[in-house]
């Protein structure tokens, strides 16, 4: 049995006063819209009937490995009707961020190229991306480079071209008390095309880095309030209260909804179960409440024959 | 100004007070005898010294990296007296740990052949040693391998050819509940021969594979009861009260000296300094008072003359 205070979008009634609640939506990307290579069925026409409805748009992803230009292209492919400015993965606020900060300096990336391209756009030198293998000469125990003295902040993201030098040269940087330590988020997983294959996400990364150099990253991703900031930056006309966010991670995207006052909406195709979405739901502590959604659906085309 | 209750072993009176009170040494190995490839002076002549007095000598190291006969040879081309039986790296008590509970499967190593070398040895089958590099078909975002289902026990050591699959596999193992999740030790870091460079430890490797999986490990290094059960397995006369344990690691040493009732002798050669000493002295906190030494020099060699 579900709590009577979520729910189901699975018939007119409910969508319609659903619709009726909100003027913007801000939409997770990864889980909701696609995973991986694969359009989720029903997704783009769902969003795209909404948008014909006169809703706006935001597609805000914690997702770092790419650019806004090759996000675009994505939603393109898969026929969501999309424009740059409505754009927000964690590369372009980690870029945003570091101008807001005035920051000097080069930025060392465990992650994505999708990082350096957005710093690129606002001529902020950094490199690490891409394959450093541990020379043949590193005995077991060892590593050996120089630092670069001009690197004043890593950028840890997604990284499947992770190594052993990439982590000791992240560490080896972040040591340092005066280097900005940035997680472009925090997520635990990417969702998998196969179940019993686990990938691993950027909070994995920025775990090993906190327990090896005793420090807290600052977190630029969702559920924390910045990622909000960012958005009204470039759209201030947003009213939380008339924004919904839809997500399939119910401990970051529910939990950055309810952080900016915002309606939820949990889409279970995704990292998040329903079961787990119950689970939480009974729980008595403040914190597993945050991922709570207020609606549910087991996938956006649920709602489509509704709109 | 240090606190009183820690004997600085400077002078003739404190060492003889000192070495009159243990029979058995239980000896940490980086950063007390060797950083890397580098022996530290004095520490050779000092323990064969102590030897020739009448002391046993047991050589345990969290490293998990070497099997018993390396670490013997290393210790022999530094100009130490030792034999296998005194040899207690993680590798070896990871070997033990799985013969006591009786394990049935294989294993997936993210650590270094001295593990799977020592499981070897008591017919365990393992693999995952050496390099595994990231597919160039992956796209960000991606992870795609077959898992192989005898796989019943992940160990993690230290491990410096991490790579994004191995870590991926790694996670994905210890994602079903019915595998065991073995770190060989904690350490959050190697002992480094440039002090500008960090050498991430396990420890990174473990906390990245409990943000991902939700799991905690087993830990079979120092600072956990179980490495000083292995010792007493092999050596059932040792005595705790007539023990004493050398090391440099505040954090883990000096806490499995005091977690199993030995004496603590702490060497400021390797990871932990006498400021640190100092801070976890001060400190009401009882965690941190684990951390203090009975006893402390700047290396094993400062007690040499008055041997």
């Amino acid at each position: 049995m579900k709590p009577s205070n979520i729910i189901d979008l699975n018939d007119r009634k409910a969508v319609e006063d659903f619709v009726n609640r909100f003027d913007y939506i801000i939409c997770d990307c990864d889980g909701v819209l696609w995973i991986d290579k694969d359009v989720i069925p029903g997704a783009p026409q769902t969003l795209n009937k909404l948008r014909s409805l006169g809703k706006k748009i935001i597609f805000a992803t914690n997702n770092s490995t790419k650019t806004r230009e090759e996000f675009l292209n994505k939603l393109k492919t898969f026929g969501f009707v999309a424009n740059l400015k409505e754009l927000f993965p964690s590369s372009y606020t980690t870029a945003i961020y570091l101008q807001m900060i005035k920051f000097s300096g080069k930025v060392y990336i465990l992650g994505s190229s999708g990082i350096a391209k957005e710093l690129a756009k606002v001529h902020i030198e950094s490199f690490g991306v891409g394959p450093d293998e541990t020379p043949s000469n590193w005995s077991p125990g060892m590593a050996d480079f120089d630092l670069d003295p001009n690197v004043k902040a890593v950028a840890v993201g997604f990284d499947n071209q992770l190594s052993f030098p990439k982590l000791a040269k992240a560490c080896s940087y972040v040591k340092n008390p005066k280097c900005l330590f940035i997680a472009t988020n925090r997520d635990e997983t990417y969702p998998s095309s196969k179940p019993e294959v686990v990938v691993p996400g950027p909070g994995a990364l920025v775990s090993a880095i906190e327990t090896v150099t005793g420090r807290e990253s600052i977190s630029l991703g969702k559920p924390g309030t910045f990622f909000f900031d960012c958005i009204r930056y470039i759209h201030p006309e947003i009213d939380p209260k008339r924004t919904v966010m839809i997500g399939d991670r119910l401990t970051t995207d529910m939990v950055f909804g309810h952080n900016n006052g915002l309606k939820t909406f949990h889409v279970q195709t995704g990292i998040g179960t329903f079961e787990e979405m119950i689970d939480f739901a009974r729980s008595d502590k403040s914190e597993d409440q945050l991922c709570v959604p207020e609606y549910y659906a087991k996938s956006l085309a649920q709602i489509l024959p509704f709109l």
